[in-house]
């Protein structure tokens, strides 16, 4: 399954070293602003090479759209966008062609299909979220005239809070051939109450499985989170006013469905799984060896997966934004409930 | 929405105070054993009224299978189950009807539809999981001679994690007219390696938008989940080995697609937002009111809770099978790889 | 697949000789006045036993609306509807048990599934469209406020086109042992412009699907149809004038999309299978041998089959309104074209 | 929705005018040999400008393709493809812009967008086409391990029958200014028994689907389609001997399930609405004018709808066949029927 949304609906496709990765956004609203330009800035937060922290691969991604606008706006049509694919060192990947690096999914993918690209990854490449971002800048374009803001933070780094000692923390782990993830935060203010459906439908049902679809992120918790577990119901309730919520624990979501109030989700990143130092692992035959993963990798990808992350909100804002303005001519009449 | 899963497809339906609650499986496969028996002990688990603790509505929740079964099998065709709800006292709810109850869903609900069936929360009640144990039921069934199951129980209860000291902290909360919440884990084993797609349709992601789905749920981790964040690369990663993984920080998933080991998710619970506890809050005007919520309650539902969390992750892994079904033959010539 | 529709979904379940027949209608606009006296009529057309010339099954076919209202309207949740099967002659059928019948699924059925319900069809039966008839009737309610309006007739009965000798036609083949089919129309009025999309979700396509998915349809055609493909452009093609189109040869469809013009849709109905003529046939064993129909059967099922043509006609335009809504935001500030 | 398909998806993508139209493909088995070699064949049947008679636009319309293959093999990862737009004498359309082609989409795609890429009619262009070829052509391969063969070609043009004379009839209707429209006939053959779901996933209504889908289709129709209305139960049911069906009037499916005889559909195509005869329309802004259509096109696009027609059937066995797959394990043990 490589398609995202029901409404605002993206295919995304293309390997880390194949030809192109791109998608293919249907279900976009006509008369929306759209060009290359509104693409770019997200790919560069996106994009390794940038700080001496991350990843030396430098290729530019330029993204071209092949369809779905006209004279800089869309029409309705499927909005299709690919990034070519120019700095491919595969004869990197050729060492790793029989053995599976841990904590990746060289193994699952081997086992399923059969037949894997083993460059850099293939799809289970982080690289893939290149389409994701493409996708998720058109997003943006579509829940700006509604006044919909979407801003993503780390909020924790290797165990560190404090941002002035996140650096620091990376560089540490980077010393020691090693790797640290994090928490980032994403918070959408701006959302009409109503987004969202009851049952399998539910605003954070949606988030949870957006976010959880991004490679390294283990958990995702909406408003209190975990922590609401240890919370009593009068102190996890947010008590309601005639000006609106006194608080904010549910995160701006209550019975699946948007209240008006800052929906903040946080999700966990785990450490990059490819390190230097030495690891135990099997190769294709399943005989025993070692692995040191050198080249070009990021010792934290937690600042390179908050674009993503935003990204993969926005396509959920911009679905369920769609999904009710369905149903509006039967309840516009209705005064809001406040 | 309420549609849940691509290949075992669960539809549900009903309200707390309607005629009957159910749900059509579509997609089951033929010759699966099944029938009212085989739903009994999960709905038993689900039923309120059993123990203390739990809030005393008593009907006896008995399933009546409306179609696809012959002979005491599936027959390929829609499976159709219906609860009846015989013990409504609707007039407990005439007092909540234009007043929304915090950390509830009404107020949601109103400014979404306009209309909505108040007693008892109507849809958004957590009566509708009866379905979902419903169709959890069948799930279960279908993967019983794959050799998957699947375990759930409460690692946790207002902050409590010895299983001794939960049901005192059940009562002190339930004395202090409060409610309190915990963290559910549920592990399913038996599960084959590659279960599960790239990108959107990871397994993870699956799971975490079954888990958020259940009311109260506010956060979902799988393996390591947000620990992962503190760990370094070199912790986190499962070295491989002959004779299989040395470890499961993992969780049984890597790159979105199971491993073969067991599959572990949490989920945090809030505390029951239903409390005796005054609180601050609005009427259907936007008045300012308080409400003080009286009647039979559960002072904490993450034991009732356990069965629906096993019967969503029971759909996620019938769905996957099925899904995996699908390709066997292309794939089914190669050496697992391990 | 049971499942029908993207936005006005309905998923149905139920066999000929099992409990119960029913729907599942997901994604019906709230606030829609809706009980079970809407259905019955339209029911009524349907059933079996009311005339001379068609089967003698008489059970009354009554509807329940198991959820998804409330004071008489719908509220935006499922809405659930069931009709219990209460004569059920299964006796009739233990002939048929291994037997199966020319020019039905029975073959099939046992192929794909190895286990049927053979009692009167089961799943295959044209009872089934009891379930959809009941859908039917929530789309017409939700198209009504909007102008739409659907009537179907038969335009032709076993070769004849004068309504005043159809009758006679019939009886011929019921005397002979044999049956007859026939052409049915169905055309809607009403439709606001814009309905349907281009490329798979064209609403010709939407609708060809509809049709065609009803038991004992061979054919479908929009306006002129096969005719079509003897005319020449400048016949087919319809011209325009600023009162609107000049003829209606496209049949209301331009590139899938409704102009405004009566959507014309003609359906070709084969003669009833179960004929008392000796036919040549196989048993489950592959042995050959003869089989004679008895029992109540309809020489013609053109008649009943005109309510149910008429609701999946209601459902495709129901969905499709939905499916438009979505976008109007980004549309209606436009002058319609004409 | 420019997706097709549950299984085998297929989203398409692109304008005649624009930078490239292509396809994505998710859900291909992995190991299916594929190459740019086996598209082009299909794709130069569906070109124009091959023939004295068919509009002369001369793009070479080469494909590529950018993701899902390794080694020449599919990988079980998305199939996209593109194909460039070269040759785009937009200028051409420039006189069109504000002018409504009666027979086109124009006016609907005006009235549902309110903006549209007028070149060459935008995304309802026939040359959408070119990627339905392109996830055709990967379709075959996937159908031919399993010895399924789909064979289209026309059985009249302009009313005639006689293959001799249909090329006479196109070049007396394009001496007139004017077109013709004809019937296709697709035969696929080696299907298994047991594809197509019952109800409203019947392989009769997927085809159905598929085909009223293709631009300028007006009628589908299966077995003996139309001529079933006027035939009599004894004459259209098929026999059935140990040998198999003695005949097949139903076109290979019963009750919505392949039989394994031959698949049988006709299409109706309406003449090209395309001729340089005077027409009565309208211009954008409702004022009545007079328009004539210069420039390449084909008097007759029926020979080059047989490899889209084709393409469609590949794409709607394919997908049934993978969802057949899924059920297997438990139905192979059962012995065939027959």
């Amino acid at each position: 399954m490589n398609t995202f949304g029901r409404n605002f609906r993206c295919t995304t496709f293309g390997e880390s070293h194949g030809p192109a990765l791109g998608v293919v956004v249907d279900g976009c609203p006509p008369g929306i602003p759209f060009s290359e330009e509104d693409v770019r800035p997200l790919l560069e937060r996106r994009r390794p090479g940038t700080g001496i922290l991350v990843s030396a691969r430098r290729e530019p991604d330029e993204v071209r759209i092949l369809s779905g606008t006209f004279s800089g706006m869309t029409t309705g049509m499927p909005v299709a966008m690919a990034v070519g694919n120019r700095d491919v060192r595969s004869g990197d990947y050729e060492a790793l062609k029989d053995v599976f690096r841990p904590g990746h999914a060289d193994v699952t993918y081997a086992q399923k299909y059969g037949i894997r690209d083993y460059r850099g990854g293939g799809r289970s490449s982080g690289r893939e979220t290149v389409a994701r971002v493409c996708a998720g800048a058109l997003a943006l374009r579509v829940l700006e005239p509604h006044g919909i803001r979407i801003a993503g933070r780390a909020v924790e780094i290797g165990g560190v809070a404090d941002p002035a000692s996140m650096e620091a923390a990376i560089l540490d782990a980077k010393d020691a051939g090693d790797s640290v993830g994090g928490i980032v935060e994403i918070v959408a203010s701006g959302c009409p109450p109503g987004l969202g459906d009851p049952v399998f439908g539910k605003l954070d049902a949606l988030l949870a499985a957006a976010m959880m679809g991004i490679g390294a992120v283990k958990g995702v918790e909406i408003g209190d989170g975990f922590a609401a577990a240890r919370m009593r119901g009068s102190e996890q309730n947010d008590p309601m006013t005639a000006a609106g919520f006194a608080s904010n624990h549910a995160g701006g979501i209550l019975g699946g469905i948007s209240t008006g109030a800052e929906i903040v989700v946080r999700i966990a990143v785990k450490p990059t799984p490819s390190i230097s130092l030495p690891q135990a692992t099997v190769d294709s035959r399943g005989r025993e060896t070692e692995i040191r993963i050198s080249g070009r990798h990021d010792p934290c990808i937690v600042p390179r997966i908050i674009p993503v992350a935003e990204s993969m909100a926005a396509l959920v804002l911009a679905d369920a934004l769609l999904e009710n303005q369905k149903y509006r001519p039967y309840t516009q009449t209705q005064e809001p409930a406040r």
